[in-house]
């Protein structure tokens, strides 16, 4: 299936150019590998309206059947992904954030601290991963057995009618 | 227990008479073999208003001690079951839809597609389940262990007053 | 780590003398084998503004780094902890919550019923543990591995500004 996947890293260390955006890599790396688009990427600060903004103008003109975002689902204040995504989705998937971090969780309990969201807007699938590399690949690894029929489902039901 | 049980099939096929009810059919037959009571059962389309309407009318009036939806829970646009279940309850439930999901999970991946949720209403129990007869067939096994006690503590807590 | 707990039972009977808080009991004795400071406890009844007026002082005047409550989670007309913990909560961790479920669900089915939430308010970490001695003993089980972490990310993500 030919996704066309789009990353949104959110860091205000990336945003400064202090940090390497890792994370960011570890999921276009795993697109490649399965030969998906990547369709767009970029890098915003931990800004609840910056969040927002990109996430609309990609789901709305189309631009990705999936965004991922990578960054700010954890507990400080400055982390407001959730919340940011949250307020543009249609409707809220909540199964896919809780195997994201059940799928983690035996290994690594911290993965109950990660306040990420999955759903839906217009005919994108969104899904927040952690900030780490490390939940990242966790994270991909769940995605892999269900984002392409997830996909399948958000734009056939559309196309239905 | 003499369970009440109230069947509501949400689907739009159903309701244009194109698709057998195999999951209310599979929800009736698990009643009976309980000796449960069928209290209710009617089918919608996947719309809002129909759902939000069959839930209140049975809730409160007190016609079902459980109401058991089927279909309107996955990600396309006209599934709504979430939404319009949510949008009557008095209280969620979470961890029932949770429960629900992650029992399917490990053999059946997709089942974290499903945002069906579950809670109370007046003195009425409802929980969302899927529309396929497996996806019926694994969150009935699910509500085995659990339904009984919570329908006691939703009766029984009212009864307190 | 030095963290200063509070717990916050909440109970109907517990308010009127009718009941012993073992569950209070329960947290109080895990706090003090970890060297944890008690830094307050008190019982109120199930009622939400008994319980939101509480969380928010503690949590507003810094007096913990942790509030741990239990009871008033279940499905009954009076369990209203659920709500009134997320009035105040600044930002939800469902995953916590989600933990605490689901690693009694194997044994304990019943688990799945409990609607407990946790979350951010100010600096201050909150988690709704269940009512059940049992139900408290397995949550505390859980927050073991998680919730030194949670308070360092709360508390040092805001000492960043």
């Amino acid at each position: 299936m030919a996704l066309r996947v789009a990353i949104l890293t959110i860091s205000d260390a990336g945003s400064r150019g202090e940090r390497a955006d890792t994370s960011g890599d570890a999921i276009a790396a795993w697109a490649a590998e399965r030969r998906y688009t990547l369709a767009e990427r970029t890098l915003v600060a931990d800004e609840t309206a910056a969040i927002a903004s990109v996430l609309v103008t990609w789901a709305d003109s189309d631009r990705a059947d999936l965004i991922l975002t990578t960054g700010g689902t954890g507990l400080t204040a400055r982390d407001v992904t959730p919340e940011a995504t949250r307020a543009v989705l249609d409707k809220e998937a909540p199964g896919i954030a809780e195997a994201l971090r059940m799928a983690a969780y035996p290994r690594f309990p911290r993965a109950a601290l990660s306040r990420g969201t999955a759903g839906v807007r217009a005919r994108t699938l969104i899904v927040n991963l952690p900030g780490s590399p490390g939940g990242v690949r966790d994270g991909l690894a769940v995605l892999d057995a269900l984002v392409e029929h997830g996909v399948e489902l958000v734009r056939g039901g559309r196309m239905d009618h």
